[in-house]
């Protein structure tokens, strides 16, 4: 059986400190509830943060790389897939994903926030500026919950799951 | 040397009248431009009634088709591409349109916005309820423009067509 | 309704003399019969031979393009679909064409090929060295046909369309 | 570090006898190895064999699967990607695999062969009938290899790695 699995999406170059904190802590704490971690796989920004505090506390890390080869990986990644179709691997990342986190804001992580939601996925948004959280949770209606911590995120993927699989 | 084409976007079934007619409407008043007009190319809602108002007054209608064949595809569309790949084809239609109309709202249409803007196309709301305009301006900065009116829609799509080509 | 699209797929770069020709005449041929013709799009061997042969005769010409822009564009393209996806696009090549017509071999045309049966679509081969015939005959079953010439590829599709629509 | 992944494709419910016993055998050898398996994950033909092989001997397996959900998933699969697009994703298996072994031959597999040239990688033929043998062997030129078993097939796979990596 596939382990549990949980998408972590953000900003690259564009991320601010509070998100790349905040990925490096949800990494790691994730990686404690024995999930593994999937994100865009890159060496930048958010997706770099999280691997990096999963890989401190021993978790398992997927990348889905836009290339079409591991050009630009984070060394995080234990297990890369190479798509080579941009950003058109954003709906990849979500439908591979239990439940999506989305750590911080910009158009690549509004995307997958948006696709989770068409393919009917759960969002937790953890979002230092807050930036849409209105317009997501209007748009996702109960697929969407607002975290202030990553602590909180986690507790609420807790909920998620329970539902969905338990 | 390919037509300028125009991206309509909009929610299928959760459609309001307004979106429709705003559609309608829209799909008129490009192909009277002589602006090619693409879509999701289902026959279902915003994608439904833009065809249709293109057809009405004589123009060419692409359709992006998420399925593996043409199965539910409206009766308007000049030029079928079948992609197999249901919601990553999102991004094509924004890669191949060069400006895109948001009419309305969805989960479907927010990630067509976010991929448009993730890939620097400008984009153009169209949106009766105004849910999100704030958002996606600031996520977007010169790249979103908000309408009020079809009208006003080609009006702001001539403008940014005038700096990309002109 | 969409016109009749018959997809020419064949060699870029490595594409020999006979590719060339063969290609150009097809393009001629098949606008000749009102069909679009849809390629892979790239300024490049049978791409570039098959669209210049259909605006010769006035045909209408659709690229389905692997980068994320129109860089390295057949400037005989009517219609431009950008995918951003590399050689994933070569499946949409396929599931939008009525027809695939395989003028030459190389790895991404016998890609194509292998995807058009995967698909169930026919498919004709037009190969100057006959490299792969009978393996391609023996895998299709009665799906591909092999032609000598580009007169005789039309033949052949004309008896397929008059299977499929007829 | 990611680990190596080795590939393996081949038919689905066309599947010989045959066929399914080399993946059954390649699926465990390659686990002994410490190398992990990625294939196309359903529950079919030569997937179901080479993942119940791997598991038998401790292996990992990672399962590109083609549609919007896990339906239809081996259940030897310890890590699924859930691709939505079909048998685009068939580029994502060639992209994803340090070199690729194909396990008999059907119009899909035959479509990851080529795919799998067309990006310079290395395939290893193991195929009862040998079909197609000396067509691929032309066209992929050095980087096609035939194996008359499921030892020779890892004998050759390292050859190749040791190419690779050094």
């Amino acid at each position: 059986m596939p382990k549990i699995t949980i998408g972590v999406m953000g900003p690259g170059a564009s991320a601010t400190e509070a998100d790349l904190c905040h990925a490096y802590e949800l990494g790691k704490l994730i990686a404690q509830e024995q999930w593994a971690i999937l994100s865009g796989g890159l060496n930048l920004g958010v997706m770099a943060a999280v691997n990096e505090g999963a890989k401190s506390a021993g978790g398992f890390t997927i990348g889905i790389l836009p290339g079409a080869d591991r050009r630009g990986m984070s060394e995080n990644i234990d297990l890369a897939i190479v798509t080579g179709m941009g950003s058109a691997r954003n709906n990849i990342n979500v439908l591979s994903s239990d439940v999506v986190i989305a750590c911080g804001m910009s158009a690549g992580t509004a995307s997958e926030v948006a696709l989770a939601l068409r393919a009917g996925k759960k969002v937790i948004l953890l979002n230092e500026t807050g930036d849409g959280n209105d317009f997501w949770q209007k748009l996702g209606a109960g697929d969407v919950a607002i975290a202030s911590s990553p602590e909180q995120a986690i507790s609420l993927t807790k909920a998620f799951l329970s539902h969905q699989f338990g």
